[in-house]
C-alpha cells in the first residue's frame, strides 16, 4: 500500500490468453455450450489484494507464485474473490438444477414465460445409457449393451416429438407459454449468464469435477476448468490442482492409525482401529465399515498395506 | 441492553398461535402442501433485537408495534432477519425453479439420484387451461373454454402416463437414476426443506404474491403468508402488508407531475410531462408510452383525472 | 439470445469515461479517498442481461435507457449484477464498521497485525464539531462555535499525540501489532479493495447518501455516486436517482388519505385519520405522531395543506 | 420423507443440556461474555434434513452418528445449514472488526450514535503483554517482563481516563454521539446479537480457533464451541473436532512425497523434493522453504523424519 497518493493512473487489467478465447462457444453434451463473455482480474489481482494486508511495497514478480499457493493452502479465500467471470451457458434444465444451488453466483436465465421454450433436449445415444451404481446409491457406472440402448433412444425419441407436438399445439391453441410448458422434459436446454468470484467458481468446481458429481454437470465443471480457468489464472489453477483436487485429507482418528501404520506398528494400528469401532471380527470374518474403507484407499494411495 | 451482567436464565420464545399448526400441512395446488416444521423468534425478537441499538431498558408493550411499523416503513432490515422459520414444502419443479431463484434461504431437496421420482406431476383440468396474456408478455389472463380444455386435459393425461411407463421402464432395466429422470416433465413434484430469516421471507412474500408471479408460486407464496406468516408475527404482517403489498411509490418526476395535479394545474402538468417526453401527440392523437401508463394508474387510485 | 452457436469473438467491455479516472484518488475527509482499481461491464451489460429473459435479437440502442428504466422501477435487480466494480479506499475504522455492515462485497482490508497502523485519524477542525441533533436521536445537527471548537480541536491534537507515542513506545519494546494497536483512536485511518456488484452498490449508496447515514460515510457515498458511478453506468444512475434517491413511497393507509385530500374531501380525511389512530386531540391540541408527521412532509412536497 | 401426506403434528425441537444455560453468560476476557439467547434445532435436524435426499423412512437412531461424520468428512455443507443459533456477545471493537468479516451472520449491534458508548475497554494486565512473534508476521508469542509490562499497563490506564474524560467532555458540551465518540480505542467494548447457522458456526470456529487467529477472538470462538456448540449438537461437534480441528490435509506434492517416505524410499524422496523445488543445497546447506517446513511438521506428527 503506497504510503502517499499519488497514484498513478491504471489500465484495466487484461489477460492476453483469456481475451484470445473470448466469446468463442466451447461445446458440451451433443448441444450445449460454455463461453466467455466478460472478466475481471487475473493472477496479478490476487497477489495485489493479498499485499494490501501487508503494506508492503512492490515484490519480485518471482514470489508471485509462492504466494498465491500460500494463499490457496491456508484457504485465505478473499484475494480470489477479487476475481470475476462472467460466462454464457446452454445447459439442460436438469444439470442447471444442480447448477443453481450454488448460491454465491450472479444469474440471468432465458425465460421460457416470455419466450418460446428452446425446441431441444438432451438425446441420449444407445451407447449413452448408463447403469445404475450399486456401491454408490447416488451415481452410475457402466453403460447398457448398444443393443438394448438402442431400444430406450429410439422412445426416446419418439416421445420427444410427442412433448414438443403437445407444448406447440397448447401454444397454438392459446394457451399461456408459463402453462404450456409444464410438460417439457427435464432436460430441455436453457440458457443463462452466470457471473461468479473466482473464489466461489473453484469451490463450485471441487465439488463438480468431482466424481461423485452426476456426469453431465462434470463435463461442464471439467471443460470450465481446463479451457477457461486455466488460462485466465494459471498459477491459482496449478494451485487449486495441488491442494484441492489432488490433496487428501485425514482426520485425527486417521492421523493416528496413519502414525502407527507408516511407523511400522501394525499390531497397535488393529488394537487403536477395534477401540474406535472400526474394526470388528464375527467368526473371524471382519465387519464392514464405511469410514474404514475410505481410509484404506488413502493407505492404498500411500502403497501401504492395511493391518487388519 | 442491560447495564450488568446479571442475566436472568431464558427459556426459548414460542409462539402459541402457530405452534398449534406445527406439522400441519396446508394444501397448495391439487398434490403440493406446505408446512411449518420449526421456528424461531417472534415480533418480540424483532423489538429486542432493535431496542440493542438504543441501549434502552425494557419499554411498554403498547410501543412495540409503532417500532416495528417504524422499522419496516424505513427499511431497517436487520431487526427482521432475527426471526427464522423452516418449512417442509412440496413443489412442482418449474415453480420450484422459481423458487430457488432466493438465494438467501437454506434448502434441502429430495434427491432422484438416490430415490425413485416423486410419481405425479401437476394435472390441469379442463377449466384450469390458461391463455397467454396480450397485455404482459410474460402472464396469463382468463380460461380457455372448458370444452377446448378437456381436450388438453386428456391429451397431458395419455403423455403422464407414457412418460411415467418409460421411466419405470429404464428403471426396471437398470438405467441410473440420475439419467432415468431427464425426461420427466417440469410439473413432477419435488420436496424440501426450505429454511429462512423473516426479512428475507417476506421479502420473497412481496414479489411472489404480486400479480406478476406465476399463479402456481403465487398460491404457495399466498398460503405462506396468510396461514403461517401472520399466525407468527401478527405485527411485522400488517406493518408488511400496509407498507410493501399496499404501498405505492412516486419517482421523482411522478412527484412533480402529482404536485401539479392534485393542485388543479393540469396545464402545467402537461407541459411537464411533454418536455420529460412523456407526452407526444401526432394527428392529434397521444402516443403510448409505458411510464406514463403506470403513472396513470396510480392517478386513478388516487381518483384523480389524468390532464391530457 | 442466437438461435444458433455461430458466436462472434467479444472484447472485453470498457467505459471511456470511466476508463480516464482509472487509479485517481478522490480526495474525502481531511485524509481518506477512493478510487477505481477495475470494472467490469457498462449500461449495455444490464440491456444484454435484461435481454436474455426475452430470447430476443438485437434491439434499437435508442430503448435501451427505457428497458434500463423499466428494469429499476420494477425491482429487476439480476440485470445490475452483471456489472462489478471494484475500488481502493481509505477511510477512517468508525467509518469502515458501517461500511462493512453491507455484507455482499469482497474485502481486502490493510492488516494492523501484520503491518505499522497507518499513523494518521481524522483531525476534526474547529467549525467541524457537530451538535447532537434534538429530534433525531441517531444524528447532528448545525455546529459549535468555532471557539468552543478550537479548544476541542487543540484537546484533540494532544490526545492523537500521545496515543501514538504509546503506540510507537509499545512497539519498540516488542509488543506485538496486533496488540499495541488496542488504544488507538476509532477514526484511524484504514485502506482496503472493496469489490462489489452494482446492484448491491447502489443499495449501498441509496442507505449511506441518505440524510439519515452519518456525514463521514454520507461524503464517501457521494463521492462514488457523482464521480464514479454516474460515469461508469449513466443511465443506470439516472434512474436510481429518479426511482430510489428522489422517489417517495405512500402505504396503503398514505393512499386512502391522499385520494381524500387530493380531492378536497378533507373532513372524511380527517375521520379517516382518527379512525386509524394518527390524529387525537386532548383540550383542542392535537396529539403527536411519528407516521402522522412523515406524512405531512409528503403533503407539502406535493404542496397540499394538512386537514387537521 | 412420508408417502401421504397425514402428517403429525409436531413440536418444536429442543436441547436439553442447551435449555439449561440459556441466556446465562459465559465470562471471555476481563469484561466480555456470550450467551446464547435462542436456538432452532438439533442433531436431529441435521440427520432430518439429510434423509430428505433418500426419501426413507425412519432410521434407527444407532445410525445418526455415523450419518453426521459422512456428511462432515464428505463436505454436504447444507444439512447443518438447519440449525441456527442466536448469542448474545460483549467483545472489544477490535476483535469485533475480526468476527464482522463473516458475513454469513445476521447482527445487530448495541449503536454508539443512539446512544452513549460503553464505558468500557480491555485493560492489560501487567503479566498480559505479548512479544511480536519473529516466525510468524501476524502473530504474537510469549510475554514481556512483569515489571516492564506494569509500565505499560499504568500507562494505559492513565490513557484510558484521559479518553473518556475527553469524550464525557464533548457529550457535556453537547457534541453528537456519533462524533464524540471518534478517539475512543479500539478496544472498547461492544455489545451485539449474533445469529447464524451451525455450518456457517463451525466455519467461524475453524478459522477463529486456530493458533494463528488472535488471542482475544480466539477466547470467544473456543468459548463458543466448548460450551455451546458442544452441549447442542455433541454429534456433529465430535465430527468437527476430528474431521476438521484434527485433520491433516496433504496436497498432491505431498501425497508423493509422503508415498516415498512411508515406504522407506528416501534417496527417490529427496530426488523428488529437489525436483520440484522444495529442496536446494548451496555450500551444503538446505535452502529455506515455507512448504517443505510446513510439511515437515506434519511428517513429526506421524514420528517420520525427513529425509533430506
Amino acid at each position: 500500500m503506497p504510503s502517499d497518493k499519488e497514484f498513478e493512473k491504471l489500465k484495466p487489467i487484461t489477460v492476453e490468453s483469456l481475451d484470445e478465447i473470448l466469446g468463442q462457444p466451447f461445446k458440451v453434451l451433443d448441444d450445449g455450450f460454455v463461453r466467455v463473455v466478460d472478466y475481471m482480474g487475473s493472477d496479478q489481482s490476487i497477489v495485489q489484494a493479498a499485499r494490501v494486508s501487508y503494506g508492503a511495497g512492490t515484490k519480485k514478480v518471482s514470489q508471485d507464485r509462492g504466494l498465491i499457493r500460500y494463499l490457496m493452502r491456508h484457504h485465505h479465500s478473499t484475494p480470489f474473490e477479487m476475481c470475476e467471470i462472467k460466462l454464457h451457458v446452454r445447459v439442460p434444465m436438469d444439470a442447471w438444477r444442480q447448477w443453481i444451488r450454488h448460491r454465491t453466483a450472479n444469474v440471468n436465465e432465458y425465460s421460457t414465460r416470455y419466450s418460446i421454450a428452446i425446441d431441444q433436449a438432451v438425446k441420449t445415444k444407445s451407447d449413452e445409457w448408463r447403469f445404475q451404481a450399486t456401491s454408490n446409491k447416488q451415481g452410475s457406472e457402466g453403460f447398457l449393451e448398444s443393443s438394448e440402448g438402442n431400444i430406450l433412444s429410439v422412445e426416446e425419441e419418439k416421445l420427444h416429438k410427442n412433448i414438443w407436438d403437445i407444448y406447440n399445439n397448447r401454444i397454438e391453441k392459446g394457451v399461456a407459454r408459463e402453462q404450456a410448458r409444464k410438460d417439457l422434459p427435464l432436460s430441455t436446454y436453457t440458457e443463462a449468464y452466470w457471473k461468479i468470484d473466482l473464489h466461489n467458481l473453484l469451490h463450485f468446481l471441487r465439488l463438480r469435477m468431482d466424481k461423485h458429481a452426476q456426469l453431465e454437470i462434470r463435463n461442464y465443471a471439467k471443460t470450465i476448468g481446463n479451457e477457461i480457468v486455466k488460462r485466465w489464472v494459471p498459477m491459482a489453477w496449478e494451485a487449486f490442482e495441488d491442494y484441492r483436487m489432488n490433496s487428501k485429507s485425514f482426520s485425527g482418528s486417521e492421523m493416528n492409525l496413519l502414525t502407527l501404520i507408516s511407523n511400522s506398528e501394525n499390531e497397535k494400528a488393529v488394537d487403536l482401529a477395534k477401540e474406535i469401532g472400526w474394526v470388528k471380527y464375527k467368526d473371524s470374518k471382519i465387519n464392514s465399515h464405511l469410514e474404514r474403507k475410505e481410509f484404506e484407499e488413502k493407505l492404498e494411495l500411500l502403497n501401504l498395506s492395511k493391518p487388519w
